[in-house]
């Protein structure tokens, strides 16, 4: 089986208002949808995050691939070494075609099944009110209880995280403080995405350490901030920051800056790359999380996957799923139900796309003046004077 | 695909009396072939060490497998914690069983192929002259130049491993001299098996260093040791006794104990297991080198298939192959070409059990006196007063 074509789709998909350290999501999410074809007919389905670099990387990683076969990762991996993000979309597209083509689940490529389900959590935002927008405005602490309530009521999830570094870190205490209150007996975890300084990150994490918090997630900026705050906290630090390439692990180790250290097949070099990232976690007693941007059903399917075959990923995972109305796959959005999702079955990732939804899609993406994610000049859109600052507080 | 039934056979294997650290090698060597039943009429091939100890637990790991599907490797090793050695076993023969139903390689269920010959090492040994043993007597430097130079010639290696720790320090130190006269171009390494003292194992570091040894494997006891002599020379230290075990890196790397590891899928987990380490390797700036004991065929082709698919695998292989006459495969011995072997191409492992040849071994098995391995027990037969002293020098 040898690689001919990837194909690629850039598509835009309507996303509420959601805020967080850097500004506020633009009406549309991008993506980009791979399609990786082969010899024997097969195709390997995968997700990427879009962008105009992404895109032009993505390019050149196809030309690349052609006339390999997706079964040698290893050797692609050393090949693409140079363009980390595509080959990690690259990989998942591989993994598909290899398994459809055998017919068994993606999951068995990894190691086989672990768990029968994969637990997910609420991934709470403070929001501005946006068109056809069944979630209103959120931006209070009382509003946000609301928010996880019709979280865990409509999905079942039982962990909670909170997208903070948007109001005074006051008020998010006090909104840990209201989750903590209503659901005594949740998860809950905390980002405000590096905008807090270290000394407002050790003043937070004092005040959150009687709510019993999972763990808060990048509190500051850099290892050196984040080995001076877990030095003050016996909260776990969790990262999708400081650390986000193997060649992180070993100064974040040795600093003892991070206790969790959150994976994304994204940029993690693909469902071997985060399984090669557990290696190291469960070596060095580091805890797995999963991270999430705006996605799809196809990336889902492949973190349902990988998490079904990770045993050292004991967290639920976060998405951003819920907040999508729209998906490019046969059958329409994949369903949670009591907080998680069982992995499909296969072959593959067990997913297919619905070319319908992927033409209307692709065209929202046509109709599109940037295409770049650029929260902070949505922002600007809102408050003239906009900076993201960090630290802000 | 269900596992229905783990078939073991206990074999003795000739083997001269080659000398190490503990004693002499015995006229056999154990080893145990697995083979891994399933109700699809696959069956996966294994080797294991030999031993009473180990063929206990490989029958509990056998009933523990029943039933389970060997595509559900990570269930299996979380399953068979409290059995390493024969989970380690035992996964190979799953990674067998796998590849073969789908006829692809084993090496496909790694990630592929990285290189398309994977070149190995002579293992030098100090030795008496054994019966049938096409060897002789190797106890000075000069004759193990002998042998050496015969290893280059018969199996084209260019990578030298001296099994020392047997005669005095100087007087390795010396072979060592002359195998770099002799092969001024290819690479040398030491491995005295912890025997010498931190002292010893310093002095002989600053003798090696004009001669450009590759690596010095576990000159010292334990890690405390073994980072001590590490701090006094630039030659890296490489191991297969203080790292064997993913639970040994982190106290490893924090105290800079050493620089290369030495896997075995016989005790890391097997394959997968020692890729596992590779990814913790490739992360934190780790050597990666692999150890053999003596093995047969089955072990050797699994060898291949892990450093074929393991780009960070950059040294020569060690192996006891040439050391044995007797095999188990069909087609008798694997033949090395120019120092290397190339992966069989499958499907699985690409080796068939030879019937006549594993009852032969086996009657071999059925004669012995003990089912043990002792080198020490050995050589009292030599020596009445022999005592395997930890430091010996």
């Amino acid at each position: 089986m040898r690689i001919t074509n990837l194909k690629l789709t850039p598509v835009a998909v309507p996303d509420p208002p959601l805020r967080n350290s850097w500004g506020v999501h633009a009406p549309y999410a991008l993506r980009i949808i791979l399609e990786l074809e082969t010899d024997e007919g097969v195709t390997g389905l995968s997700e990427a995050n879009g962008g105009a670099a992404l895109l032009g990387e993505l390019v050149a990683a196809g030309k690349a691939a052609e006339g390999e076969t997706p079964w040698h990762l290893e050797r692609l991996r050393v090949k693409l070494r140079g363009l980390p993000r595509a080959w990690s979309a690259l990989e998942v597209a591989c993994l598909d075609a290899c398994a459809r083509s055998i017919g068994r689940p993606v999951y068995d490529l990894l190691g086989g099944l672990v768990r029968p389900r994969v637990p997910f959590a609420s991934y709470l935002f403070y929001k501005y009110e946006g068109e056809n927008d069944r979630w209103g405005d959120v931006n209070t602490p009382e509003a946000m209880v609301g928010e996880a309530r019709r979280f865990r009521e409509e999905y079942g999830f039982t962990t909670h995280k909170l997208k903070g570094g948007v109001l005074p870190p006051d008020e998010e205490v006090e909104t840990m403080r209201l989750l903590r209150e209503a659901f005594p007996h949740d998860r809950l975890r905390i980002d405000p995405n590096a905008i807090w300084s270290v000394e407002t990150s050790i003043r937070v994490a004092k005040a959150l350490e009687p709510l019993d918090i999972e763990y808060l997630e990048d509190p500051t900026h850099g290892l050196a901030g984040m080995a001076a705050v877990a030095r003050q906290t016996h909260i776990p630090l969790s990262t999708n920051m400081v650390v986000n390439d193997m060649a992180d692990l070993p100064m974040a180790v040795e600093m003892r800056a991070v206790q969790v250290i959150l994976c994304d097949h994204h940029y993690w070099g693909g469902l071997t790359g985060c399984k090669r990232l557990a290696s190291v976690c469960e070596s060095f007693h580091l805890g797995l999380s999963m991270h999430s941007n705006n996605h799809l059903g196809i990336t889902l399917a492949a973190m349902v996957h990988l998490a079904a075959t990770t045993p050292h990923l004991i967290y639920a995972c976060d998405t951003h799923y819920p907040w999508q109305e729209e998906d490019v796959i046969v059958g329409g959005k994949l369903r949670f139900e009591d907080g998680s999702l069982t992995p499909p079955a296969g072959p593959g990732l067990g997913v297919e796309l619905d070319r319908d939804q992927l033409a209307k899609l692709h065209e929202n993406f046509q109709r599109m003046a940037t295409r770049n994610r650029d929260d902070s000049a949505e922002m600007l859109k809102r408050d003239p004077y906009y900076l993201p600052f960090r630290p802000r507080w």
